[in-house]
């Protein structure tokens, strides 16, 4: 008889549990920049957690054919009336693709492309996202609970976050009566 | 502004709905060899479903860097003693991998290594499983609900299911004085 074991890797509460499970917890202090509202910023406890991601890291990083997994726990809240939302990035290897599901919590997915052309797609639980060769990917949480979703990834694709850092996205997501609006950023830096 | 839409994918009772999805369903009648109980199985209606794979398939097949996703919904049942499964297969790009993750329902996830080694990892709801280079990997369902597992692999994985169906997995899983057992196969085409 063969072993029948249990798997080493579990999500539980919005978090990876288990072996080879790596945690990055990214605060208010340590998103400078991210939102551009500075002083309502100023007026929020640096150390309030914006988002926490568990990540499966177990294949060897660079390795063409292996996949990551991960589970992004992203809080409610707002900086004056952008929604907390995460860096973004495009992939290192820009061909590289992502799929993200919504697990918990409602958001929206904010994609743009190299010629920074931007759109949303609403996340809810069961929503399925494939994010194409060359867009660079953002979430943001317009509900009032914690909004929990899914990623995985090749092992090869590597994150970019100095180009969205530098330039930021070409729209912001915002709270405007009462309805989640992206509108076209003010500080574009870049066009 | 830009324009929020809602995804064009999602999951429901267990399937995967909207554009670039694919389903396909396996019926007893189309398993021909799966299960070694010839006599129960001929007892069975041919009609009866084993399970069913809905996959988003917008990606180029076999392109590098691309992904698939997918969820199968498996039927509780049993051929003999032995438990409803997938067909089982290793990737034609041998070196590329998978994950499998339990939404609902409980079962195992057997895999074997290109030197028929086999084990087996319990899959429920919140379950990780990483499927790693060069193992093939198949799903039974233990339980007396549907089991539910999602799936996310690379587009230039491709499927390699000769091999199973020639020579199946070295072991079967099998209920056994009322527990799920992995034994040893009685069909051992080859070593």
């Amino acid at each position: 008889m063969k072993k029948i074991i249990l798997p080493n890797i579990y999500y539980s509460n919005g978090l990876l549990i288990g072996n080879n499970v790596e945690k990055v917890v990214r605060k208010i202090k340590d998103l400078n920049g991210l939102f551009d509202d500075e002083a309502s910023l100023n007026k929020i406890d640096p150390d309030t957690i914006v988002y926490e991601v568990s990540s499966h890291l177990e294949e060897k990083e660079g390795r063409e054919g292996g996949l990551f997994f991960g589970i992004t726990y992203l809080y409610p809240g707002k900086v004056g009336n952008e929604y907390f939302m995460t860096k973004g990035h495009y992939h290192a290897k820009i061909d590289r693709t992502e799929y993200y599901w919504g697990i918990e919590g409602e958001g929206v997915l904010i994609l743009m492309d190299e010629d920074r052309n931007v759109c949303g797609e609403k996340i809810f639980p069961g929503s399925l996202h494939y994010i194409k060769s060359g867009i660079a990917h953002r979430v943001a949480n317009t509900g009032t609970q914690i909004l929990s979703f899914g990623a995985c990834w090749p092992s090869d694709a590597g994150h970019c976050y100095d180009t969205i850092a530098k330039n930021g996205f070409s729209a912001r997501l915002r709270e405007i009566n009462g309805t989640a609006v992206l509108e076209d950023s003010k500080k574009l830096l870049y066009v």
